[in-house]
């Protein structure tokens, strides 16, 4: 293969709910077949209105006890609500697994980049429907046959800082297994999995951008059209060796 | 930015200790100033000879154990030789921390992609210094002033499959620290740290491709000069909340 290219997405205006983001897409950027659609997990929360005012949370507790003297209790809250198992606490930081089975910090409850102050930004309900609706609405406008990845920056364990990963995905090969095939010497390998998805988000993330508002970019010229989910990179717990 | 793009650098041969891996990469791509050349951990250990044969292997009594029936103890002593600390065990699996402080699994001894059948390949000895070494080799053979990646394949908690990670960087910039920056509502960032070299090491992954022999990628177009090292990706484990 020759290689591939990934390029953002320029000039997005702010996002809100029922924002018609595969237009917004199409009139900046000419798709083709096979190219993959990376989006930002905030443009995607942002136009399906997955905002919350802090102002009408009631924190509990709990939230109150977390949140401390330095966190608001409102977005602890918030996160609680998000999550199904608090994984790390260490107050007011909490890793918490959300609904999805993804293990992220503040169960991927976002206060930076939220479009009002006193707001957060949670993740999609279902962000493989996110992706496969963003999928078909692309194809609809601009009739190129395109693979949509939505990702996060999640931190993870044993290493430092965040790297984005797909927690979405529509069209695309999430993982590849070469279980079975054969390198270059002759051996088969063996449960050999590759997160593509994950590589694929992290690539776009480069040229994302926390400040300058390219939550948008695309992938051109990878072999990777496929129908494998977000929801394949999360791994049960029991299989979880690393854990 | 106008985005980026990766390319593989095709036909280089079966790799072996000693090679001049620069002159083989420099007579196979136009390198600019700028660009990352990103390499996969195997290639650079084959060259600096990080390669132990299993026949000269005494495994231990742990070995044996840990090897049961399925696995070859002679490996696993390997692995054991390159650890400091066993993370996770699951005979015959083993995640280990390696001398480096990475946390990976068989401590990076790695059977497949082995230049001959009863040989394993190890890490190489200190990353960093194979990455300014290459770049240093580049830059004469070249003129070109480039940035390099050695990449391993890494599982991860709570995430299935592995995506590449830097294990070694040299000119690079690695992690990229947003704290104090601001996002676009005037918001501080508050630790807001992103794994650049893990992320450019995911992306050169989608085109190394592990049958067709393509160890090395350029990635052109990304403005990541720096001096960061793959030593910054190693995170103390006191301050690991995700551990």
């Amino acid at each position: 293969m020759s290689g591939f290219s990934v390029t953002p997405v320029q000039g997005l205006p702010e996002l809100g709910e029922g924002d018609d983001l595969a237009a917004l897409i199409a009139e900046r950027t000419e798709l083709e077949d096979g190219d993959v659609v990376v989006v930002a997990q905030k443009a995607v929360s942002k136009i399906e209105g997955r905002v919350v005012a802090l102002v009408g949370v009631e924190p509990s507790d709990q939230a109150r006890e977390l949140a401390g003297d330095d966190a608001d209790p409102r977005r602890i809250q918030v996160i609680l609500d998000e999550a199904v198992e608090l994984v790390r606490v260490r107050p007011p930081l909490l890793i918490a697994r959300t609904k999805h089975g993804f293990v992220c910090g503040s169960a991927g409850v976002d206060a930076s980049n939220a479009p009002e102050p006193e707001t957060v930004v949670l993740l999609p309900l279902d962000p493989d429907a996110s992706a496969a609706r963003l999928r078909e609405e692309l194809r609809e406008r601009t009739g190129a046959d395109v693979g949509v990845v939505v990702t996060d920056s999640f931190g993870r364990p044993w290493r430092a800082a965040t790297t984005d990963v797909a927690i979405g995905a529509a069209g695309v090969e999430v993982v590849r297994d070469l279980e079975g095939e054969r390198d270059p010497a002759g051996y088969e390998l063996h449960s050999t999995r590759i997160a593509l998805a994950d590589e694929i988000a992290g690539a776009a993330q480069l040229v994302f951008g926390k400040l300058d508002r390219v939550p948008v970019a695309v992938v051109r010229g990878l072999e990777v059209r496929g129908d494998g989910r977000g929801a394949d990179l999360v791994i049960p717990p029991e299989t979880d060796l690393f854990r």
